[in-house]
């Protein structure tokens, strides 16, 4: 690894890749070297007037041969099924990559092309990709060539849900995850459905009980709980640009006291830099984690002890997606977790 | 009654004092007689200029002698703890009372007092009150002098759970309500909390198992299950104007399929004017419900049949409060019971 | 004309064609009895949800044969440059027509061409078409077969600045409009541009001194003043779903006062039902305007009397284009002119 | 100056402050030392919870003596009136003053009454403080003990007008600004007006023709033209938080072309680090300067160069208020000017 690591970004373009690459120009280790699209050419402060006097990078049809040449490590910000066309070209090469796709998370290829529609072609690197959750995973991570960065909706659910499925796991009769999320979730894509005058003033649930983000959800909590878990996960649309809410239902057979359930999570993310633990009766709220890589966990119990309800938030761009990628960057290549995210 | 009905509102210069004026003022049976508000005073269109041209009102101070004189029905549109001390009052002068505040919502006083914090001023007239939600109660609501009105969140939580909770009862595990509302469901008072600011592009879960429409919805409930129910109520700010959109899950002891949950609501709901079970698949949006006095409900249920997610959109000032005001009135007055609300 | 007319809507898929719909199937005097559009089919209450339970109406591709047969009036929500192809057809058969379009509003078909990049295809009923605006042309539109029902900054520049212009012509150095607009005034197009994420917190100009509604104001302007008229016009995009608000500065060479300005407007609009001149002091809102048929006005003058300040605010899709399409038709048709607009 | 610049906030409760707060904790050559305020108390990540786990600042009671002893530079966020009870003091103990009300902007005591409806308490130090625009008085900034930050609408409006007013002062026939602003230019107050339900889904101008910000532009366009220049100014609320755009009309005797109005204004802010003239054609939006210090111009013509159409955008609460002041800051102590900007 030289002084200075040099970054590049497949799939600019779209929210997520615009993301990563406004956390990396001020990332004080790193230089994005190369920027790339499928569809979309030109200066980067062309597409997103934003980067004007940022950055005068030139977004390029991605190329292997290139992206090879110009970087250490590459940010696949693709849509899914396309990163596994890539990622093991780049791998074999000898460049880090840190997959922002659902294409490498799920162990189960046969799930995932139930969920995704598609066979996957890349089924040898599935098995040696590490799933980029760092608060359960950042051991592995350290030594990961390929990181598959986990799902907005899962990053929220799984950190809200793992202390106390680690902990009560017999105890579980059910968990219901009621996730919302602002509409850059969505990505940038040019639909009916996520027009202004459609998304605005407006609310709705969607994909109920069928989101792809559900067996990813499950595959995590089952290896914390050591057993099968299914979620009941619903998705909603929220009209904001950016942040996810989830809010979690714990039924359990064995009632548990508030100040357990607190002592619990405070133990579990004790040394955490990006999770907070929100103050007894506090709840967390999108705004307080917009544009930042934190995690906000709130807790609730019922009088009985027998429903606990979790509430976590991150915003889905940054926590949910480049921000943790810039953080699992951060973990391979040894440099301070949370530099460039502060 | 005379063939115009005279009607009054206590509390016009509130959101919900100010849509029932809004329909009211549309109602081809109806003549708005006499507006009133405590701290607000002078024309209507002064205080809301979107009345201009529209009504030459003047709002009084609330005067019980008055509002006898002029109506033969009053909506009051007043804060909590506020409607107890006046409805006797009109009732015993022979004016029929549309409340809209919670007041007669709750059989018991003693959880009224729990929740409102308040020792009950009108204990008589709780026992005569008509919970107002037409689909179920609407046979006592025709004979009714006083008409409780229900709360924006149990009126879409009890129609979106009544058949399923009705024809399950002895099925039933756990039952979660995750509410979500448009902020014109806290009322307008200068509050920093629903600041524009702190609103908007945000998203928060608040009175977290602890808001005081649970006893309300459990009540209902209850009595259609004959046996004690509790859901588990968590309530979200939503950054939209109007709109309810709650999303339930209820845990069954033994699977039920979709086809078979489909028909229950449809049967249930078959001759409801109101109420519109989507088409399979369907979800509601709270755009489609807005302004109006529809209540849209969608249904789902998890692979083993054991988990159903029913959601339901309603208009929180509408369905959720006036509209549904207009509705009993219609009912109490013998017009038809759509009158006014399409 | 039978007791109930026939109405029919071509674009129903379209924002302002939903618009028309909504209100006409609340017009006592109206059936609508065909609905088309050009690349959408179904049920109505399929394409729009919202419908659902308010009509059974099917929506066709659009056939001149079957518009004919089943409508005493067509409403033409079409795109630019469609319904100059099946405007002429429809008034050869009889049928009266409303185009909602910016066909036949332009007088000068070279001026149509230079703004709207086509050439004219049915140059002789342009000259017979009315410009519907009810406050300027209303005995014309009482007789017309054909009205060009105007554009929405176009009727709120024009109401705004109609008085002053038509008082004070040769007083006039300079006119700008300053017009701001919701994202609905777009129409319902997939286009990355009015996503949600990039409107939705967002507010720029566009089309900045070039939008195709300036030479509509000038033309309307110039033949009021008798004289040319060229207004500099600047668009706008609010986040928002509804409502156009014009801040118009008129410099005149010879001061007036506001008292002065004020009894021009209130003169002027002195029996007309859907202009609210606001009192002294009072700015329109959107809000107040939204979901109506009103255009409100506010007035102010600088201390010396010479840059006078109109604002004016619609409802784009009411006012500002199937509210004034219905109250063209209620004109049209000899109905009270706000039927079905209150 | 030490090593580190210790720095203090007072009004750390507004909005303002906290956005004061939030850029400081991320400089890198600033250790916050000190914050306060008028009516809050308690730890800051209590009052906002976006700041738990970035800082362990206490708010205490403003209070002269302490500020002092902990800082070298005090930032006052306090509201209008109340700054110049304590600027003089801090500054006779040798503290620098960075001021971001509007009491030591106006350098007339008799014009600021007039506007601000109080008498001006520390006349001598108005005559004292420099007007914190660095691009046009970056040299007096550089040697300043008080700066007066300017307001955020003025800032806006300035830096769009200052390379046409200086190029052209005897052309100027006429100046209009018509300028637009998210809620959180009005501050942290609860007012029924600012509330989400109010703000939501509505646009509105205000203070027409009389905004205090108006004397403020005049003053710095006068100063910049060598004789009076008076603006007409008018002031939008747009449904948003953050960003202000201004879209300003100079009437001009005249005719300049778009080419010299571009090579005016690229000239003028060659070397300026926060000023961005979009490329031809381009117009500022809101969302691209958002959440930073950059000021972004648009420019454009009429047909015969008399009217020219500049807009503006910036981020009301970073260029508009605590970014600038920060840049400020920056300037004074010797810092890069971006520093902690980017």
């Amino acid at each position: 690894m030289k002084n200075i690591l040099k970054a590049g970004i497949a799939g600019v373009s779209g929210y997520t890749g615009k993301e990563a690459l406004s956390i990396l120009l001020k990332h004080p280790r790193v230089r994005v070297t190369y920027v790339a699209a499928n569809n979309t050419r030109g200066r980067v402060d062309g597409i997103y007037p934003e980067f004007l006097g940022r950055t005068d990078l030139v977004c390029q049809k991605f190329n292997i041969v290139q992206a090879v040449q110009h970087c250490d490590v590459v940010f696949l910000a693709l849509p899914h099924t396309e990163s596994m066309r890539v990622a093991g070209k780049l791998l074999k090469a000898g460049v880090k990559v840190i997959d922002l796709s659902a294409d490498y998370r799920l162990k189960s290829t046969r799930v995932y092309g139930r969920w995704y529609g598609r066979q996957h072609a890349d089924v040898q690197n599935v098995a040696k990709a590490v799933y980029g959750l760092p608060e359960l995973f950042r051991q592995k991570i350290k030594t990961a060539a390929l990181v598959a960065n986990p799902g907005c909706y899962p990053t929220a659910a799984i950190l809200g849900l793992a202390p106390l499925v680690t902990a009560k796991t017999s105890s579980i009769i059910s968990v219901v995850v009621d996730a919302k999320s602002g509409v850059s979730g969505a990505g940038r894509k040019a639909s009916l459905d996520l027009l202004s005058s459609e998304v605005n003033e407006n609310f709705k649930a969607y994909k109920v009980l069928a989101h792809q983000h559900t067996p990813e959800i499950d595959q995590v909590l089952s290896k914390l709980a050591g057993k099968k878990m299914a979620v009941h996960f619903v998705a909603h649309l929220l009209p904001i640009n950016r942040g996810i809410l989830n809010t979690m239902y714990v039924h359990l057979k064995e009632g548990i006291t508030l100040g357990q359930l607190r002592a619990l999570y405070k133990k579990f993310y004790k040394t955490e830099p990006f999770v907070r633990i929100l103050p007894s009766g506090g709840q967390p709220e999108v705004k307080n984690v917009a544009n930042t890589n934190f995690c906000d966990i709130g807790l609730a119990v019922s009088a009985d002890g027998k429903m606990a309800v979790i509430t976590s938030a991150i915003d889905n761009l940054v926590k949910g997606a480049a921000g943790q990628a810039v953080q699992n960057m951060n973990i391979m290549c040894g440099f301070t977790e949370n530099q460039g995210l502060l």
